[in-house]
């Protein structure tokens, strides 16, 4: 693995001497903002997060503030969400899509309060579409990326863990749904979310040095459940069905050709840029899908892989990794639309290509059924 | 130095497995794109390249394309400077600026012909802006990011290296000019352009598989030139005082007090989105400004940096390196503007203040004028 040169532009966070201080071993890039992906191995993290609790920044997801009378009209322009009904505690998955139905980003949106939301974005820069859309249509909202970022805490343990920092109420917190809790004087917004399927919270990081005193908290009062760093675990996300934009979807893709149907309210009476392209294409039909693929005869990662039909490529990869539950290799990829069709009524089986040989792959709704695949558990 | 986590998200590149078959070291990511940073070190990096040719992937400078009966008017209300004069073989330094004056991005801009303008962007995506504007304003203008990346071919043997390749013609371009120029049966744009001071071309790479086959022969035909890789090195451009947007400049800063004043024409009847903005800060004063600094006595680069003047910290470095050619430390620093007049009267010399110690440091315009400032080559 090549080295990262890190300058301002890539910029650091309130938390980078600590992962550095905890020996973090590679990063990416996200947001301009440096991202931790492994800290052990990519399978020691893995369970470790199945294992314990872990503490991330995610600071990297910046926030984008939308704020002032039009800022409900901005968001719902961009998104074919329907808000009108947002509550200001809810955590709210917001694909953005422009006037072809293109995704541009996928956020979690949070309602501040009547006129302003937070988008906490994933990796393209929401803040100039943003900025272009409001001044353009001469919108009564500013548009901003204030100093917010969140951390995670994530795993089987996080509940006990933040119990001991936040109290009892921390675990009243529903799936998506936020409270204003104190520290130190000061209030955090902590939601019951972040990106694993393990469990946990994300702690909206409003004042750095709080935040860095909170960070040291969650360490020292979690040693005996063996709190540890961590991040967004390659394994575990393709695992639990978490699709990544920039990896597997990203401008060419709209939302119902990801399985995101469910956020898309095209019979909703709301005034959003993508509604007549998506309801047309909900219209003719979609030409591709996201789906997710299991070979279990694949033993080791390989590095090229084609998916193959008939000795035809019938579509492409976008993230794929060795599952450390399974023991089987798992795969999203983009498959053409007809050749899902012509499989429905057989085996829905197709040839991975790989430089290791040729293998049998399974195609499977996302997220994962693994039951349903007939897989195992091979960890305890 | 810690690895980078490559994926789709951080896009590979036609010339990303010529890099790695060349020995790359280190990466950063650029408009999510990788971007070499290292191939040898970056001393020996830079000897090469201030005294060979090399050839550099600059993929990652991303083009805009804005096209239509508005593509002129989307363009012009993006940047303070006055495009109505452009011509279709210009290159164009183009600050592009906020409703506040503030920096977005700062590409090269060439106007392919009356209807089409490709912005060479820095690390934001102006894709996002540039839609956000054109849908909110309605103007009759499609937006994209066409597969189109730079490669750049820079050193003193530049000249010599690309009149083996596209003939003498090469070397009648003009500095910031291009001429579309036949490879193969294709024409390619080549501009007499790239992002360091040792001269050099850029040409932009519009069909992947020529693009590969034109590397091929730069590396062939340059063999007794000593040419290799190489990409934007730290030191040359800090002495050549090349700014990057994101490091020295962001969207906190205004071209005004980044020494931009001469692409923003404040007096131009134009309509662009900053020029109230602008004239307003011309008319109040800017409060900070980005200059260089020297310092003599620091002989090795310094972890972390304070400016201060009379004990009281007057502003921030914002890129700084030791200087291969003059065994001198020497940084860019935004210093507020009040300092810089006091001290116009006296000496222009601060305290560096290190890790090793305090240091005096000296203040210069923008770019470095070495003679200027009593340096001497250590160079041969």
């Amino acid at each position: 693995m090549p080295q990262l040169s890190i300058s301002r532009r890539t910029r650091s966070t309130p938390f980078t001497s600590r992962l550095s201080d905890a020996g973090v071993k590679a990063y990416t890039v996200y947001n301009h903002t440096l991202l931790a992906t492994v800290f052990r191995s990519l399978e020691e993290d893995y369970h470790h997060l199945c294992s314990f609790v872990q503490v991330w920044d995610v600071s990297c997801e910046r926030q984008i503030q939308i704020q002032g009378n039009d800022a409900n009209k901005l968001v719902q322009w961009m998104t074919p969400r329907d808000i009108s009904k947002a509550q200001s505690d809810q955590c709210f998955y917001l694909p953005l899509c422009d006037q072809h139905g293109k995704l541009m980003n996928d956020p979690v949106g949070i309602k501040i309060d009547e006129q302003t939301w937070w988008l906490s974005i994933s990796d393209s820069d929401i803040l100039l579409w943003a900025k272009g859309l409001a001044y353009g249509k001469d919108l009564d909202v500013t548009v901003t990326e204030p100093d917010v970022g969140p951390i995670a805490i994530q795993g089987p343990l996080a509940d006990t863990l933040m119990a001991r920092v936040f109290g009892d109420v921390v675990n009243d917190i529903r799936f998506f749904r936020y409270k204003r809790l104190p520290y130190q004087g000061h209030e955090f917004i902590v939601a019951r979310s972040g990106w694993s399927k393990q469990g946990g919270y994300e702690v909206y990081i409003d004042d750095a040095s709080l935040g860095q005193a909170l960070w040291d908290e969650l360490f020292e009062k979690g040693e005996d459940l063996h709190v540890g760093p961590g991040s967004p675990n390659l394994i575990e996300r393709i695992e639990s069905g978490l699709m990544s934009f920039g990896n597997d979807m990203d401008y060419r893709h709209t939302p119902l050709e990801c399985g995101l149907d469910k956020f898309c309210n095209l019979d909703s009476d709301i005034d959003s840029m993508s509604l007549p392209a998506l309801r047309a294409q909900r219209e003719s039909g979609i030409e591709q899908r996201l789906v997710g693929i299991v070979a279990e005869d694949i033993t080791h990662q390989p590095n090229t892989v084609q998916l193959m039909v008939d000795d035809q490529e019938v579509g492409e990869v976008t993230s794929h990794i060795m599952s450390a539950k399974y023991f089987a290799w798992i795969a999203f990829a983009f498959i053409d639309q007809k050749t899902l069709y012509d499989l429905s009524d057989s085996q829905k089986t197709l040839t991975i290509r790989t430089e290791q040989g040729d293998f049998e792959g399974r195609i499977s709704e996302l997220p994962f059924n693994f039951d349903q695949l007939g897989l195992t558990s091979k960890t305890a």
